[in-house]
């Protein structure tokens, strides 16, 4: 993996990550040259024991643009900044220009209940140049790389003290509410462990202290043993359908060895992780012959400075839909009381996905 | 409140409910005469620690029908059965055809991790005879009756050994899922607390300990004295945007007092809080001139035989939307890592729904 770090004209950062040499001399494009300062806050909600973040600023972002003004295309034209340069890198990362979460954050207001500056990062992943391409049409060695930069960001951005938790995840199809359709993901950097891998981490944590092994771990070889809900299985990574799936076609990738983050992946398993995923996201789309929106959210561990042996890297995928056409509502009993309610067994999907074949190295 | 209890041809019990005494000789209309005995498991979601439902036999319940098909409409010709009879009641409650939870659920499946029979109920709460009305048009008195009948649900599934928690709730439009539009909630009673509520619990309770009163107590004090925020102030109830809303225009409304549920309301209280209730309905409505579709959930007291000093019932509405014609989307940071991200602050956004004049009496 080749990387260059460049500061955009209101000073934000800009990484290219290429499988080759990128070469000298490239700029970093952006919409204007005023500082970037974003301020947001954090407000502590009592009932939930919870952070929930205010950006007041966000609400004026981009919305479906044009094609014209897709500000993930390369910059062909200086007269129309988009956020990345032309050239020859596969992967863009750079600052969001509405983040949630800033390292500039600073003063939130006071309130009779807690608040902080909602101190992080929000970062914006372009998995590729080209507008058309998906996730899951890219190269396998593409994807390999990317799982590199999920890796490199994790790291650099844990490095940072205020940061205690790196999530990166990708949003696709206007069903999850995609305000861009050029293929891209994002990471949030947080300043505390989010109540959802919070909760996993506990679990894990509970199960490590009694089994003396890691839940996953231990959750993947029964899978790969009992064989009904896998959908890939490689020598170092496995795909899956959860016994417990809360969502009608929810997959979980992860690699077989419980590796705490994707920085901590050897070669091989990057390798197989990638080929994992690419199945996935090919018999998603191949299932209905469309798009097929989810959430990809990728859970790892925390970067506070405390060991986490209980930790194990892996990649959760909600989709959109129940069956062509029907959303997933999530209503009352999701919502409200936080319990998930399935019309479908595992078992019985997955043959669905099982079913369609796809070419992973074409 | 009158209150007749009757048994449909498949055995699923009925109840009229009625401000004036229901006749005799109602009897209880159904769709067949085949016994009713759902079966649905749950299973333990390790990552998570929570149960998940699974029900299969809903994947093909009642999608959108035809208004001639409506099945919460009365029943006005024998030939073509609904649920809910003709006659001179205001609200109907009838257990689900379709359920999640029952109390006939037995023989889960043998999984490699901890499985249940899916005990406990779910009723349908058919709000009014006019499939035009909302929830928000009834009149006060109406509001105040389906208070009584909640309290009354409450208390009669309370009191099943296996029910620890009894959780009502509506979703309201498309917009969330909703596949009958007659006017109509639901409840679920769960064999446990679930998850949000164990959350409030927990969180009431340190409070509780640590202060010495309780925590919602405290905050509609606070928003009480300090106004900004507050919708609706009643004598005994209230009605405000929470301090730390994660909806854009999320409201709570509450008794003043710290009832434990519904079933601990005086009279006054019930009065008041179906005052505050409509009152944010309307304002709803009202805001674009438009059905402002939302999520309604009601939070009390377990039903666990426990005391619980800690608990004050509130409802929380959760709308669907963040401006006219944008949802707000649950997506990456919300549903994969639990932060909720706002674009807006309370204090501004609580300044339209105040703006909206309502004629609650009217």
């Amino acid at each position: 993996m080749h990387r260059v770090a460049l500061r955009k004209p209101d000073g934000r950062p800009l990484w290219l990550y290429g499988r080759e040499p990128l070469p000298a001399g490239v700029t970093a494009p952006g919409p204007g040259a005023t500082p970037h300062a974003p301020n947001a806050h954090l407000r502590w909600h009592p009932l939930r024991g919870e952070w929930v973040a205010y950006a007041t600023h966000r609400q004026q972002r981009t919305y479906l643009p044009p094609a014209e003004f897709n500000p993930l295309a390369p910059a062909t034209d200086s007269a129309h900044p988009t956020e990345v340069p032309a050239g020859p890198w596969d992967v863009a990362v750079f600052r969001n220009l509405f983040p949630t979460l800033a390292l500039t954050a600073h003063d939130p207001p006071e309130l009779y209940l807690p608040t902080e500056p909602a101190l992080g990062a929000c970062e914006v992943v372009v998995f590729t140049q080209d507008s058309r391409a998906s996730l899951g049409q890219l190269p396998l060695w593409h994807l390999e790389l990317l799982i590199e930069v999920w890796a490199d960001r994790y790291r650099e951005l844990g490095r940072e003290a205020a940061i205690k938790y790196v999530f990166p995840f990708e949003n696709r199809g206007v069903e999850v509410g995609v305000t861009l359709h050029h293929p891209h993901g994002q990471i949030y950097a947080y300043p505390f462990v989010p109540p959802v891998p919070a909760r996993e981490l506990e679990q894990q944590r509970l199960h490590f202290e009694r089994e003396g092994r890691g839940l996953l771990d231990e959750m993947i070889e029964r899978e790969l043993l009992e064989k009904t809900r896998v959908i890939y299985a490689g020598r170092r990574a496995a795909a899956f359908m959860p016994i417990c799936a809360r969502y009608p076609y929810e997959v979980w990738v992860a690699p077989i060895r419980a590796a705490a983050s994707l920085a901590d992946l050897e070669v091989e398993e990057r390798r197989d992780l990638a080929r994992a995923l690419k199945t996935v996201l090919l018999k998603y789309d191949g299932l209905w012959k469309m798009p097929f929106p989810y959430i990809l959210a990728i859970h790892q561990a925390p970067t506070d400075g405390a060991p986490h042996p209980e930790a194990h890297v892996h990649i959760e995928l909600y989709p959109a839909y129940r069956m062509p056409g029907r959303l997933k509502y999530l209503a009352g009993s999701e919502v409200g009381a936080g319990v998930f309610t399935a019309d479908t067994v595992p078992e019985d999907k997955v043959r669905e996905l099982q079913a369609v074949a796809v070419d992973v190295d074409g």
